[in-house]
């Protein structure tokens, strides 16, 4: 059988993200993910902010869908469907990558789908985020904390499963020990493989 | 830095063994596993069949150690430090592949140590310990939860950690997905690659 799908989870500060688009380049297909957030703002009219905010992040109204409040649905879980809905859709369309959003999980159903996880050391995250994203009032280790338990929360919450449990996984890289290159190329070169 | 060692921590049935055995071919270095359990019977007279049974299963007596018992060190608190001992010397007579022995923990202090863990699915599993073990009276299933078991105790133990938990590992493979010989060229690729 071949692959179709790429779906990458991955700790923030880890690289993945910029993985995940050199390796939808270099194999001419597209990469979702702010995409995917505009094709949401296409179809169900959330404001572009509140999805990037929202769309990966555990907030307390969340918990009520859990912990049975009798309200309905919150807009965090009509946030979930739509982008279960898009990304269900987008798999269908054709080869691809799809970064973060519990990619993994909504496509668990098939098998033409390597599931990655891209993870790093706090170290490495610390100096990649103050690289790419500059310095903030809180350090970085903080942001990294708290980006990780928020992430967590929210993969737990709509998956029950635990975010980078190497169980949940068909790759899971260490990109404190690589370089961006060979994670990019261990995956192409995974997707690429037949099997079974 | 280059790598010069390779461990690697697999669940039962997952082709974990014959993947280093494999690898280490391809690099033309020793793999150490049946040979840790025979240079250790030369050191401290264990039998082979003790060690072999022992070497990285919990047993009851086991736990006394870290539940404060008197009696001093058992004999499984004995083999741990001989395997230990034996395992950072190895590590610095030359490259080589470990497989099991929790030589990711033991060797954690080294940056030149490539850190793989090869899972894969309860499906797999069965076939493979099948074919490769035979039938046995308990289901093929049984036989590998009760090894997971052994082994995630044993490992949490010694180690203090999760036994396959991703952050633990440079590199997690499932090898349901990719064939044998993927996964020993991924292991080879990243091994050889450099790294800051």
């Amino acid at each position: 059988m071949k692959n179709r799908i790429i779906t990458i989870g991955r700790e923030f500060g880890s690289g993945g993200r910029t993985i995940g688009r050199m390796a939808a380049q270099q194999l001419g297909i597209p990469c979702y993910d702010q995409e995917i957030i505009e094709k949401l703002v296409e179809k169900g009219g959330f404001s572009a902010e509140y999805i990037k905010e929202r769309g990966e992040l555990m907030v307390s109204e969340g918990w009520n869908a859990v912990l049975g409040r009798t309200g309905g649905p919150t807009r965090q879980d009509q946030l979930w469907v739509m982008q279960k809905n898009l990304i269900l859709e987008l798999a269908e369309q054709g080869p691809c990558v799809i970064v973060g959003r519990c990619a993994d999980f909504i496509l668990s159903h098939r098998e033409d789908v390597l599931k990655v996880f891209v993870r790093s050391t706090m170290q490495k995250r610390s100096q990649r985020i103050l690289q790419v994203y500059g310095q903030r009032e809180e350090s970085a280790e903080q942001r990294l904390r708290i980006k990780d338990h928020q992430r967590a929360e929210y993969y737990k919450m709509y998956t029950g499963h635990e975010w980078g449990g190497s169980r949940y996984y068909d790759l899971v890289l260490n990109s404190a020990k690589f370089s961006l290159e060979a994670c990019v190329k261990t995956i192409i070169d995974l997707y690429q493989a037949d099997f079974d």
